[in-house]
């Protein structure tokens, strides 16, 4: 095939729909993926669409995952708050393997479509602490990848492309304006309602407002 | 906690209920874990469910992955026929990235159980050569799991234990036997019908069948 394709997560937040846009700035063919994995705001699933329809993704596939009960996190188990203060460590937002798990699954599809880049918008500035977001996490899962696939094995392989890795929220912020994102139709808010306003309070809500402060833009997002 | 804890995977055929019971023998306190994701040989389901409750494991759980048409594998997509011959190369029944997705799912349960060790049925002799059951492979993953969790980071970490690894498949029977599998409860086959009797032509089959002649057994395993 003669278009360069790529797989790019998509959660439905700011990071996301930035790395979105840069892919295709680079010309990608690109071809979306979100998680329905029975996180709490369900509200960035429809913004995940929206925002891969607004920046042309090509196909938009939405895997449900029944995690069965499995837990351990504020995001998918309503026993566990969503803290409202910066903590110490890795907060309890932290799914166990998150990352890995999504990294799998754009890894399967990125084969079976011939495609050889992956696009995440994990960043090791203005994130929340967790260890999958770090550097030599992708790393090493770019190894994996190689090991773990035909197309790693027999074929060019795979890169697992971080380009927000080292940018702050601001820059982050005025990378994708520059390409065009669309920041009304995204949710940040680890406890946004059905119609996707956010809380102002959480983690996810606080980076993002400093954010847009820092870059000295209007944040567009509704509050509840 | 006081017992020692460990996730097994458990696909309802032949390797896995050994490594189950080698995991048993070896003091460990099992949590078996299988997946639904749409392969034509549902009757390992049910296999896995009768083999987790023979060899003891204390909680069986089923994750359901919905891959949406992700496909690319004779064993997840119906148009694509299960070969009957040996192949050069990976076979069409590789399903891709599907051990780097069940080893991330077994990750993030074993880190909500505080278990450290994951047991995988991954053999480097009689295998149907897929990439991913390669030793250099289970190193990666392992390593990668220490990176990406917070039990990695903060905590124990994970050892991704493949004790079928260098054994042959007249091995694996003769150390499941002396540990009390009863191998007329798993089903190996590609293609097994509802009632899980297995075809006797397929990749999986003939290497099934070969072990037991290799170790002067008889195979419990019905045909259709």
């Amino acid at each position: 095939m003669s278009e360069k394709r790529a797989v790019i997560l998509l959660s439905g937040g700011l990071d996301s729909a930035t790395v979105l846009a840069m892919a295709r700035a680079e010309g990608y063919a690109c071809y979306t993926m979100s998680f329905d994995y029975g996180q709490r705001h369900r509200a960035e699933l429809q913004a995940a669409e929206r925002v891969a329809h607004q920046l042309g993704a090509l196909e938009h596939k939405v895997v449900g995952i029944n995690l069965n009960g499995i837990g351990g996190s504020a995001l998918t188990d309503s026993t566990i708050a969503v803290p409202e203060e910066p903590a110490e460590g890795i907060p309890v937002t932290y799914v166990p393997a998150r990352n890995t798990l999504f990294l799998s699954l754009a890894l399967g599809w990125a084969e079976v479509l011939g495609a050889h880049d992956i696009f995440i918008g994990v960043n090791a500035v203005d994130y929340s602490g967790y260890p999958d977001c770090r550097p030599e996490f992708i790393d090493a899962f770019e190894r994996l990848a190689n090991l773990a696939t035909k197309a790693g094995v027999e074929g060019e392989g795979f890169r697992i492309r971080a380009p927000l890795q080292y940018l702050s929220k601001a820059q982050i912020i005025q990378a994708g304006l520059a390409r065009g994102v669309e920041y009304g139709l995204t949710v940040s808010c680890y406890q946004a309602d059905a119609d996707g306003r956010a809380c102002g309070r959480c983690d996810s809500c606080r980076l993002r407002a400093e954010g847009f402060r820092a870059a000295g833009m209007v944040d567009p997002t509704r509050y509840f």
